[in-house]
């Protein structure tokens, strides 16, 4: 499960199975383009699912991850994969959207990260999880998210 | 449980107990003050609350009431009161939506009506009902509920 | 309380007072500037305001007509007048819209005419009142009103 | 995987794990509790996901079901559960939106049915499939399911 | 009326019958899945609604929790059966708004918590109530709860 | 036109005449239900009007009010009587709107209050109008009213 | 003021004065590339302006016009610059927007057409004009132009 | 560039380089998998570009596409190449669309086919252009496309 | 081009010719009637329209000033005026919209002004501008002008 | 590639070819017509079209520019010329658009600059990318720029 920093990508373009579980996912990191520069990206995934760990029934989440690179970026094949490899994997909500933000931000060491998990509700309630690896940095352009609240029918 | 077509309205401005059923929920209807003339009644009831009948569970749902008088129209305020009678009431979504429909049908024999019943999600499926007494009447001018599909989050 | 049909509209242009009631508010009709066509002219009044018959609390409405015009076409500053006439007026909804819709149908003689009430909630259930004078002409192009249903919070 | 029509739902209230396939998945079909009244239910179901039959990668959907019950109405959480059963099913998007509707509409025979199935872009765009039983019945009162077209970004 | 901080949620999975009252209303609380992290978790409750003491008359609000969890949170059904509690509950809506909110922050003993109470209007105004326990933590990520002012028709 | 501040709301049930003028509106002040709690009310009032001392003809308005309470709140209903009374008022724009915010601020006393006035166009112009007594009090939690900017058509 | 008909458009890439008047304005008509195709083009032009005949005051238009072409199409530029023309041009909201509907119908003689002008409010009233040649044509494909009634504030 | 029916796509799951045009693009059909079937299938692709036969400009148009199969269906893959085969074509915004439409029509003899462009301003008019093959067969269920009127700016 | 500061309006009420430029229009200021109060006045004005000084075609904006006045107020007739008067004014988007600003500053001597002039797209892309008289007062309440980014179409 | 300063856009007008690479494109920086003063200019190109270097495939992209102009601004033709230079150029996500950026600043020299790059979704997963040249100027004006975030169907 270490992270790999070298110089193409080895899952675009190419067929790729689905990772049987998070913990077999591996994430590719490939250079930063722009090096020292500081500047923003965001990855917006509306169709993250996992499972729940007290009923095992199907969990949805709209995910959007920001973070500032610092020597590596993650290839987006990876990380769809990543993401999807929770697709059989029994997680709370909490735990699930926190540890994607902390595997990111250990694996890549990025200058900064943040994650946003936005919950389809169940009983009628949804739970939005919001973590950040600290204060933004200074002089960092951070447009809020806008993922709407939740707000039933009507 | 039976239908009033007197002159005034009994509630209307006046301090009133919810009823504590449909059964015990009288509702008012006073002249129809067009009478002769086709028109449509609109009412949106977007507070509205019933118990599930097998988990005994609260349910939420946005209610559109469509109608055509005729000699009767029936009095808002003793329709307010009729619908929060469910608030302790069991039923499914299906028979409490049509059911709403049909008794206002019967008792105040509107020339037609219709009823929609858009319900919170539960298990991340909501439902929507959709019932009307009869093909609408020929030259009658019925705008769309406009209430959309659920979406869930993102 | 008879429409007028002269060349020049009185009131545009003007300061006119609020006429104290609809009965003593006049409206006025020019002649239709393209007579022989059929098309439909719309008004959207989204700040109509009357009082309540039975508690006299005001009332509120965001109202919309459409005409096929005949030989006169209503002037648009003798309809706002006419519609502010209403600031002191008490009326139920029902007869406020339908009201509205066939004095102006019966004065002007327009080839067809339809009024749509969205009133804003009293006690959190709005009522909307459609009306036409028949169904609409063959080949007119009637858009929807578009008006959404009510939707309370959230 | 015949269609069962007790009078009890049996998985409503219960932990039930997800079917491994939409063939082990049972549908339950209850009374439907306004026989003889022609009304409509519709379903959304925002969390569809399935697999593609070539890459074997995830492809998500949402999902609406619209139908006129017969004798028999599905039973809501297991309509759900067979939703959920395709997470690891292998299927084309006409294949396995037409084939859930064709399903339901066998098994249950209602009075008519239509399924839309609002896919997630693959490679920039994104495919609907809508498929009905029959012309809707008359006299229906049927709305759009209003799910918008997919736009991009800004 | 104590808070629980225990390892297992006692109501997740199981058929619980609403509370009588917010005072016969347990709520569990397990422990933090990411102790010592600063995250943030928000609940949107579009479906709550209590009495109005006055009047009798029931009130409705959309309701939305953001906190940011010490050594437990709390567990979603035992809060969803909580807010359930309010159903045939007299409160004004300054003092159920803050009180719900000051409830979790005594019981659970979060690092920070804020809750924002959106009723329905009555008589034309809805009012909006918003109560948070200190000025948020340095370097929380605090998104907006973007729930829209009430707008009435048009 | 004092403030009064005792227990009971006097208007709150009632049926209440609409007051002549802003001079002879009394409003109510109840004693705060969360004294010592720093939190915020926001009222929305859609329906005001006034009208125009130039011309004397009708304006609209949508307003909203936020406010952290001292000691005593002002009842709802006797602020929409009060809203209600400028009905007949003449009074420009930032007049009236800062008028009401000063008002609200002089006999409640809390602790901090704004008002944002967004009028109606006239001659193709919109105006808003904001008011605050002061800079927000630390640690106040204050949502943007987003009330959107007038677009016209199209 | 002749329409014409030969194979180039002349003022597409070129720089053309604004014509002084909708008399001095040329409508450039070029071959049909799909003469014998029963299909729609719509232009929308949300940028119309023309002056009030009565008080000369510039009023403001979006304008929609679609239509089935025949065997010519109108250049899109000289359309442009025709409608740039009613800039100094004094004309009623009806007569200006029925005719640029007529002129187009009678020069380029296309199967058939519509115009819809939505018309900025003025005085709080805005008015919209729809006018079509007649019933659309058998098996046309025509969308709802899509444009919202006119909400004021809020 | 005739169209091939065999049984597996070419190009998903493959490395594929655009076509260098229209004409040298290769449409694959495979076999419809619901033959027999009467449902729609829609394809949106907002990200349609080709070049302006004058100015040689790049222009942009979101592109939607309904049909309803015969014995074949496009292949998505191969249908995002042949609209990216449009990348260097010059052609006027009617004749692309409607062209792109009656190539899959010919090819693919499906049903029936429809096709709207909707296409981004230029010099403030936008065009959109919308053909069918037939007026849609009986008892198709064909929804709006939903694509919004341009409207500008505010 | 003087400002004047006298009691009354001189134009609101009065049936007032277009200024032939801005040279020519002259802005009335009329006593705030708030002295010393910090307030907020903001103007939308949709329907703002110059010339092009290369091309001499129409531009289109949508234009917000915001100001906290001082003295003086503007009067809005006058500014609906001055607005007015660029109808036949050459120039470009940063000078007009700047410009404007500039005068009303100058003019007026408000506490702080800012202008945002939202242009129209012309070859695709609108250009928006946006310039404050200085960083805006301690303890000001300026909301956001919410007018959304252009999005083309789709 | 180097930018030129001089007084007169040359490619305003005028019909001018697509540059053949980012390289080949050259920028028009004229003289700021508001000196001195600190304001922002926003460019919406929601057109951009790029491709991919691993898969030669088109990427798609809104793109948002924000600057305070120096001694210059860019002329809006030429830069609309150098944006669709990118058409036929293979470039990541990252580089293109901190690269337009690092240009724009570098050969313009304004005070500050940002942009904001929303790609449209491959493989479900959208990127965006946000750059400043610094933490912004003090007393700046510097709206969001409002993009919503992808959100996939529903
Ligand atoms: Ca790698
Ligand atoms: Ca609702
Ligand atoms: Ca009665
Ligand atoms: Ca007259
Ligand atoms: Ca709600
Ligand atoms: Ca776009
Ligand atoms: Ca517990
Ligand atoms: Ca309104
Ligand atoms: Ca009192
Ligand atoms: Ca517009
Ligand atoms: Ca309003
Ligand atoms: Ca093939
Ligand atoms: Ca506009
Ligand atoms: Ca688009
Ligand atoms: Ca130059
Ligand atoms: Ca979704």
């Amino acid at each position: 499960m270490s992270g790999k920093s070298d110089n193409a990508p080895r899952q675009l373009g190419q067929q790729t199975p689905l990772p049987g579980s998070p913990a077999e996912a591996e994430l590719d990191y490939v250079p930063n383009p722009r090096p020292g520069t500081q500047y923003l990206i965001r990855f917006a995934a509306p169709e993250f699912t996992s499972l729940c760990p007290v009923t095992s029934q199907p969990d949805f989440a709209h995910i959007v991850i920001d973070y500032v690179p610092g020597e590596t970026i993650v290839e987006s094949k990876s990380l769809k994969l990543f993401l999807g490899s929770f697709r059989n994997h029994n997680g709370f909500h909490e735990d699930v959207t926190v540890g994607i933000g902390q595997r990111l931000f250990t694996e890549m060491q990025p200058e900064w990260l943040r994650i946003g998990g936005y919950w389809y509700p169940r009983g009628g309630i949804p739970i939005d999880i919001f973590w950040q690896s600290a204060a933004p940095p200074e002089g960092l352009w951070l447009p809020d998210q806008g993922v709407a609240s939740y707000r039933g029918r009507g």
